[in-house]
């Protein structure tokens, strides 16, 4: 069913370009084309939306997130599939 | 009775492609199958289910859980047995 | 009185097998056998019950157990004698 | 779109001498010129305004920012083209 | 006055045997006698002890305490001798 | 405008013997003259005033903070400077 | 004016056998001699007394405080001498 994907990490690199939906600890939600990720987790994403209770809160273009306030990355085309 | 099992982390390699029940820290629940997973226990989990009173809130798909907000993982088979 | 116990987790070595209680951060209280653990005091129990207001809330079989969570763990046997 | 950025810390490379937004654990807000980070992402900022509910709190000129209290740094122009 | 203590240590060295308090995070405190400790600061207790406004609330018998959740420990007859 | 500062400590090492606003978590305030500071952030600062609200609370002469409760330093200079 | 103060540890060599006042995390208050430290800055404190609201509230003697709860250390003198 998905192929390729042995360790953890093996999935941020396979979403490299494309749209993530990104849960950060306290309720925020971040969406964004992932760029670049290091093994902290840490994330640079492109085209950054914070989203709250559904709708776009912030438009923040470009940014570096810390690993350590993330609870789960999602790219966004598995969640829209299904919803 | 359950045989195999000599150290924490056999118990995740023994659930892979299984699914499986992870509760995270403040109170959310995820249910999903277990792609993969490291020593610092970050998850890939493929039809992702976010519970909430039971009842399933939202579809992610596919997605990486980081280790530090789980509380434990269940493999769900063991749990509906039981319950 | 207690022999054999030199180091922390001596305990826990001698607890393999026997029914463990395991108080968690925010009141949530774990009872079940102890399978497996690791120095980072991971644990995996088998028959594992959520206890509430000293209920049984939920039955989950098997589980893997974050050590960071993970206040104090108690051999139950232990813990019912002297109640 | 977004060229020379294969690891998070190639984001904050390039933002040197650049105003970043700075978001803080416990919805404090930063926005300062960067001048130099760390792996640890402790950051010094120079021009430093707090910033709340949309408005500056406090000029704090030059600072040093501990690492581990920031969800995420953003570069400004980034924010300001597409709000 | 005192004597024999030159790392931090050394004092629960010379509490072994001997019935410490443990104020834990979160105002739990624990009585007990220390039976083994580390250098993470876990410990393992015998005749466990939860005391909730001076009063004991519950009796667990052996016990093994996660050293992060501990703020102090403090030999019990020290204690008496003063209050 | 500010020279000689290439890593986050360089800033550090050139507040000392100056006055240093300090931000700790759950929003405490300490300004005092910093005498020393390792790579974990630890600062010994001298003439230690606590404010809240704008006011001295308490006045604390010489003092040991620990890095990991600490947001931001800024030297004092360069906020009222621009206040 | 303060010498002999190069590194943050020096301050808490200096004031062995000497009274300090511990701030710790969660508005906690702790006055006690000084007798052992590490790099961890666990510390060993005697006549340890838990203050609250600038009261004693309960004399501990002897007691081992882990370093991650603990906010400032101040030797009590330079305290006294200014307040």
């Amino acid at each position: 069913m998905v192929n390729g994907i042995e360790r953890p990490l093996d999935l941020l690199n396979n979403s490299k370009g494309k749209e993530v939906l990104v849960q950060l600890k306290g309720d925020k939600q971040i969406v964004g084309t992932l760029l670049a990720f290091d093994i902290h987790i840490n994330l640079v994403l492109d085209n950054i939306k914070e989203i709250e209770g559904g709708e776009v809160k912030r438009n923040l273009g470009l940014g570096f997130l810390r690993g350590d306030t993330i609870i789960f990355i999602s790219p966004s085309s598995t969640s829209l599939k299904k919803d």
